[in-house]
């Protein structure tokens, strides 16, 4: 069963949670100073808009009418009650899933990329930097900037860009300059180019060789997929789409939940239905955020000062970390491999309206498995994830009788991701 | 822009368009005797339901409730103004699409594949077989089957199951068994791996094997995805909600636009709206049907009975043809490449309701290209056929300064095809 909402129905404004936080933000920090950052500094690799969104307490933000025409691609996304998992299950509890794999990048990540792409252009940039895994950032980014003709510049870790060439041809489509890091266009690049040709890269380092390009060009500016305020805000939609959607089913969900790799998605669709906790409105709403035991940046992390890329060219900021030389181990949810999270999830996770988990590898696989031959869609491997932690809820209120709704983000589609799940079908997942 | 209907506008019917052929269809004949075949013989290897709606002369064929189940999982589909590529073209033409990419297997071919696998369900089979070139049909029934605990058997043909681990890897997890055709599980395969133990197979010997599993076994039946008259029936549904979509905008097409392989998609969207041309209710809709020119079964072929398989099994049916024998060279667009084309379509066009044009491979993905980035989906190749002559149209509309109304079917995304994209961007495609 499906809620679909009419175009009329797209949400005109995002949604800020800052005005709700217990205490305001801990600032960035400057690495060698330890003094606040002013957000000015930000300008150098961001736009105006961008900077405001992101230390802005408004609690609404109008969502310019040129990104709303875009959206209008795939959203408003739909709504689905996963009717045949529940039956599966045999529970009492109502399951429905937020799908964002409608988007043609195929995940969560557009909403963002074409509201940056939009601010930048509005600002007289003409190119953006960005650096990308296994491409899922990088081709939305690739996406969204075709539409306001922006160039797109993506440093890809060398490693995924030898190995995935479907997200990198999906870019070059779109019109991108796709770059395997290190490459030899940055200084950064160029030092671990000589130590190693056939260096594979890392997240780190492509963060780097993007930073730098950006900073080097008056015109060039950087864009970033997750983590920061600004980007928490445009997912928004998801959550202020999903509150209308179970309005009109006359239901308000018990359980939210989502995976977290640096948050966006999450936050995305939690914000609008936390702020109805935080004001007492619906007090016992849980919400789950969940990670893989490979990467446990909330369940096993600490709440401290820490730089946001791995060789410490960002300003510090308070979040949950395990540590930025923490490298996880090479699971297949690219996408939670993030050793921090976003300050506000972290904030809110830290005065504990938000609850965590984490899972292995297998049985979140396992948990896709059923899904897709449930519910027919293939989860990527990340928003499996959420599908396993909504399944344990669901099994929760079959053991306790209770008829409880349970909604969480399927936040893309695994179509990329095929020859993950071949392995774990052919049982030699590690 | 985009219309979409409620899961309440679903269409509880399909729509028959036999019974306003101009003639009654020539009927297949028994290969040996030349006598005309009768349906009971087809009961051998389609179940009864199946058999019925293959020669039904009604009208309106309601939709079983558990089929418009599984529809919902993805129907209705929608209906999209290509707002941006008009805006590229600068035409005063109108152009929509219906997009049939939104299902999981990600084409058009699950609105039949979910109908037979409830048909056989319901007559007591309890395993289809089936043979698949690249994936795209083998998924569908895969992902269908699941639905109503049937087993699936798909021999895909040994080149593809190499080179294309993909789709392969989607049926399995949605849990059929694939075996790379020839296999040794039948008399054919084992007589084409005798001589050649590393045979690259093709779809006439696939279809052997499915034919050969199904008429061993009361329990087995086999399924097909294209040219037969039931299947063709099945796809209506694309059709019956376009026009509720246009009703909804006060706007009908003047010309209608898919490409034709077997011709399942082009017929699906066609018929609902041909109806009306029949009846003189619009006499001036133009119906386009678009092929490669590697395959050119209508645009070049002759109108006279022959076998709808390569190796001889199937009895003669009348129909374009290139001959049973023609070997179309490998093109991308692996679902375009059969020799004829279903009888119900190669009958209105011989009584010229339909016309048919042919296009080159590049010029297809450099129109598939410029789909990509103004509207942001990737079109398979297969549907880029559609997207050239579309485009070609409104490029017609632009000098004669007409505001004609484009319609034409997206029958499928390209993301499991992006390697060809890859060799059109480089410049290598053959």
């Amino acid at each position: 069963m499906k809620v679909l909402l009419s175009q009329d129905d797209l949400p005109r404004v995002w949604f800020n949670i800052s005005p709700y936080l217990p205490e305001p933000l801990p600032p960035p920090l400057d690495p060698v100073t330890r003094e606040p950052v002013s957000p000015v500094k930000l300008l150098d690799i961001f736009p105006d808009p961008i900077v405001e969104q992101e230390v802005s307490q408004e609690e609404w933000i109008p969502i310019p009418e040129e990104v709303l025409q875009v959206y209008a691609l795939w959203r408003p996304s739909p709504l689905v009650r996963a009717v045949n998992l529940e039956r599966a299950l045999d529970t009492p509890a109502q399951i429905y899933y937020k799908y964002e794999g409608v988007s043609p990048p195929g995940s969560h990540k557009p909403n963002t990329a074409v509201a940056q792409a939009y601010y930048n252009k509005i600002s007289g940039v003409k190119r953006l930097t960005t650096e990308t895994g296994a491409g899922q950032w990088g081709s939305s980014l690739a996406f969204a900037t075709q539409f306001f003709g922006l160039e797109c510049e993506v440093y890809m870790v060398r490693a995924s860009y030898n190995q995935k060439p479907y997200r990198r041809i999906l870019m070059e489509l779109w019109g991108a300059k796709v770059y395997p890091s290190p490459s030899d266009n940055t200084k950064a690049g160029r030092t671990f180019l000589e130590r190693d040709p056939e260096h594979p890269g890392s997240l780190g380092i492509a963060i780097s060789e993007a930073i730098e390009r950006a900073l080097e060009d008056k015109s060039t500016k950087y864009s970033l997929g997750s983590v920061l305020n600004h980007v928490l805000l445009h997912q928004t939609i998801i959550g202020l789409e999903a509150k209308r959607q179970m309005e009109i089913l006359g239901i308000y969900p018990d359980y939210i939940v989502g995976c977290v790799g640096g948050g966006s998605n999450f936050a995305g669709l939690a914000f609008p239905f936390l702020k109805d906790k935080i004001t007492g409105d619906k007090p016992d709403t849980e919400f789950w955020a969940v990670e893989p035991t490979a990467c446990p940046t909330l369940t096993k992390g600490e709440y401290r000062y820490d730089y946001g890329d791995t060789v410490g060219l960002t300003p510090l900021i308070k979040m949950y970390t395990l540590g930025a030389d923490f490298v996880p181990p090479p699971i297949h949810a690219g996408g939670l491999r993030y050793h921090g999270d976003a300050p506000l999830l972290c904030a809110f996770y830290h005065h504990r309206y938000i609850k965590a988990c984490a899972y292995d590898q297998k049985e979140v696989f396992s948990a896709g498995v059923l899904f897709a031959r449930t519910e027919g869609i293939v989860p990527a491997p990340e928003s499996a994830h959420a599908v396993k932690k909504a399944i344990d809820l669901a099994l929760e209120c079959k053991e306790k009788k209770e008829k409880k709704i349970i909604l969480f983000n399927l936040s893309g589609h695994g179509y990329f991701d095929l020859s993950a799940y071949d392995s774990y079908l052919k049982g030699v997942l590690a």
